[in-house]
């Protein structure tokens, strides 16, 4: 019995993982949750999985809650709460589900207590995965990854002798703009933007998908998560999202997962690690390789990934091999700047141009936590007057 | 240093791993070579590798080569010079790669002494399988398959639970009449059914590649392998033989391997198991995955084996779901059934006919190596008849 605190529960990542655990009940039981602004989520979870600890965002959120829950639960807040959830819950395990740097100290607090967490955070990992690697192995944490890319190379690099990885490959559903030129995605509107072809996720994510960002910041995260350099993680593009990755060893062998695209899969991967959850039906070989119902046909198609039409991609290479706090400072100005398109204020060409100038200006520091939040801080201000100049200069 | 012993080393998979081996002559050493008619080789591999133990088919053989080789090796013959190469050699690993049940007693003697042992010897997995893997695990001697498809799905279980396998996928190249009618093959000529569209291999193998009788014994030696009975086995024809196996997972994930038609991979990865071999050049992503020199995409298709066109497919099968010594009979029948066809004796359609005729007649026998030894024979005569019944139809 794995007893799982969710940083997170009333999200997307959070509520699928509370599937996957119901179908599971003597494997899992729910030993806390955090949730965000969807108090009425987090009330009904309480009831459902009665959590010793619940956390919410604010103190005024607390209060309300006591009140729903009554004196079976202990109900904390803010920084101090999270903590709680993730370290002092008695957890086995934590999934990190939270968007943006909310819950970096609870994660890091639970890593130095040797808890395990699986991490569907990609700006933890990005941001502070060095830091936070290193706190691993010390503790003896095990950090498991959630994206389904992620959590690929990870199943082929199970038993695997890790210095044998010659390179690993990640892949891409090249988003809604695949076959666009670069001047038509220029001024690609937020509709089309958020119209991706195989995945359901959230605004920013689908954002990202689109400008390929999100595959950009999951090239930092497969650096920090495998160890491995840039110049041996390689981005193919495959449409129909049936293999997330691939790693190829030195001896010529190349190992590939393929799974339909739903979260709830490595979701369950994570949280079973080492072992596999034993419910699902076994679907033909064929379906299993991505053929439709009907269909006797499976067929996998690859080709490289285009930096010239997709910027982000090679500024996320670029702030990987920078080092230090380029991937916090590539990942803040990304949020400004796909919250400004969001928002109707830059065009989408804008966006790598926001990140661009942010790391051009992004000056050295020593890689620390503190140096971590004042890098996110830096190019939230600088992507912020980045955002007002593309602003100034449509309107001109 | 791995000690390795090489029952069959101057045939098509002994040279190949020679090969492998003086890539890495700070991991292996040759310690004992079998090798068959080709003396000359045998001589020259000698002077190379200065094993401590040399075998030869006969003990005419065995003079003539002491002659040649003076007083440095100890040459020995026959059964006894098989058992003494895999067993007595001080070796750490044998690499099976003689054809046919030559070396079936040499195998067991090697497995008895908890000696690891390469197998890329078919015939004794799917005869002998059950007995051999019983005694391995009694003795802590570790099987590892050769065969490209049985490497990989060994290498997608790597680590992995095997309690949570939901099935296994081994893939076919369909060989070289996968667009013929069942009419159309009947008649087809030796050169045609050598033909292969993707492997080099022997001609026996060719041919069974042709009736897919080979990817019938695959499925048999892939129960032995992995524990998976004939239910939970499926084959895919995957006519570019880029990926050789999939493992399927009862939590809904796939893992599947892929490398280049090469028999130096899964050589060389049965030889370096657990660790991978460090040698290849690191190929492009794509390259990695099948795209031509200059090609910027990959494609990998698959579609249902066909049983109707292919009855050899469906003749393993029940072999396999019969148990005992039927797959020790299938293999003996196919033997003999191949054998007249390339001596121009039958029809290609006849190979079947010949097989099932066999199966139909085999008595049940409890198992046990005396058994299967019994139904090879029993098989071999019987198959004969139906050989000879086959020529005076077509002679009528």
């Amino acid at each position: 019995m794995k007893r799982v605190a969710i940083l997170g529960s009333t999200g997307s990542i959070g509520t699928q993982a509370l599937e996957v655990i119901a179908r599971h009940p003597s494997r899992f039981r729910i030993a806390a949750l955090a949730g965000g602004h969807n108090e009425a989520l987090l009330v009904q979870q309480c009831a459902q999985w009665k959590p010793v600890l619940v956390s919410v965002a604010d103190e005024a959120a607390a209060v309300r809650l006591r009140a729903h829950l009554g004196n079976d639960f202990i109900v904390l807040s803010g920084a101090a709460g999270l903590r709680a959830v993730a370290a002092e819950s008695g957890a086995d395990i934590v999934l990190a589900a939270t968007d943006g740097s909310v819950s970096f100290d609870a994660v890091f607090a639970a890593v130095d207590a040797g808890i395990d967490v699986a991490v569907a955070n990609k700006e933890l990992i990005v941001a502070a995965g060095e830091l936070l690697f290193e706190r691993a192995r010390a503790s003896g944490s095990r950090l498991l990854p959630v994206d389904s890319e992620h959590s690929a190379i990870f199943q082929c690099l199970v038993g695997e002798p890790i210095e044998r990885i010659a390179s690993i490959v990640l892949t891409a559903s090249g988003g809604p703009f695949w076959d666009r030129t670069l001047a038509a995605m220029e001024g690609a509107t937020v509709a089309e933007a958020l119209n991706h072809p195989t995945w359901q996720m959230g605004k920013k994510n689908t954002i990202d998908s689109a400008s390929m960002m999100n595959k950009g910041l999951e090239v930092i995260e497969a650096s920090r998560f495998f160890g491995v350099d840039a110049d041996r993680i390689d981005v193919l593009v495959h449409r129909t999202s049936v293999a997330h990755g691939f790693a190829v060893f030195t001896d010529g062998n190349v190992k590939a997962q393929l799974a339909p695209p739903d979260m709830r899969l490595p979701i369950g991967y994570a949280l079973a690690y080492p072992d596999r959850l034993p419910d699902r039906v076994t679907p033909s070989a064929l379906a299993a390789l991505g053929a439709a119902p009907g269909d006797v046909r499976a067929r996998l198609d690859f080709e490289p990934a285009d930096h010239e039409r997709f910027p982000c991609l090679g500024l996320a290479y670029r702030a990987l091999r920078c080092g230090g706090t380029a991937p916090a400072a590539l990942s803040a100005a990304n949020e400004i700047a796909v919250e400004a398109f969001l928002a109707g204020s830059i065009r989408f060409g804008a966006i790598a141009r926001v990140v661009r100038e942010t790391l051009d200006t992004l000056p050295r520091a020593a890689l620390t936590l503190d140096a971590v939040r004042a890098a996110d801080a830096f190019a939230r201000r600088t992507a912020a007057d980045a955002v007002a100049r593309e602003v100034q200069g449509a309107g001109a």
